[in-house]
């Protein structure tokens, strides 16, 4: 069986799928990853799918089912570098992603996922960087 | 014809196959690393090779063209994650792998790049900052 390894970067955790996703693979994938993120403590993970021909409905539930997966262990999910072609078909298929954030790239997703995990952490701590808007309205 | 796709993370590209090398592929990725590098200006690629079985002589060779390409194009190269019997094969092979430096995984892989480089940059550049940037690539 091929199994799409789990790379961790700083503290994000990065999958690149390559191959065709079946069942036991994509088991395999929501296991690993979640093993992944309890033994690191990563908050992010980014999915690329750049090298997918097709997101087809198995493969927009997989997606949904890692990312609210990671989302009960604390982590955010980010699926990047889907191609234009493959963009439609989700769409087509009447699929939502529900759960799932998308971005062009992975240093875009990268940057969405500090941006977040910052504003996550301004609410519930006082230590604000430089960076910190002292102006952001926190959601009530 | 399968693509290994070749993802831009801050000023590193980093490329993880996945996929069996055959000799179209591995043309492609060569062909598609050196074009991204030169797109990016990037000086260091990382290519993760824990999801081969094994790394045989056509893999090694194919590595170490990259790595040689790279070197032209002015960027570094390190391969990581090979697993542990993964390593045994092109040594009982006698293959050397030259000029493929190795580190154990993507995080490890990230910071011999700039270990190294801040040591190329610190020679001819007077210009140290506390924190690299790693987003920001310098056009000459």
């Amino acid at each position: 069986m091929e199994r799409v390894p789990v790379l961790k970067i700083g503290d994000i955790l990065l999958v690149s799928i390559q191959i065709d996703m079946e069942d036991q693979t994509a088991l395999q994938l929501q296991e690993d990853l979640a093993e992944k993120i309890v033994a690191t403590g990563c908050h992010g993970v980014i999915i690329d799918i750049s090298a997918l021909d097709i997101v087809d409905s198995f493969v927009g539930r997989t997606l949904a089912t890692i990312a609210a997966v990671s989302r009960v262990l604390d982590a955010e999910t980010v699926v990047v570098g889907m191609r234009p072609a493959v963009a439609i078909t989700p769409v087509e298929l009447g699929l939502s992603l529900p759960g799932i954030r998308t971005a062009l790239n992975v240093d875009l997703g990268i940057e969405m996922l500090a941006f977040s995990r910052d504003g996550a952490w301004a609410e519930d701590a006082e230590d604000d960087e430089n960076e910190a808007d002292p102006a952001a309205v926190p959601t009530p």
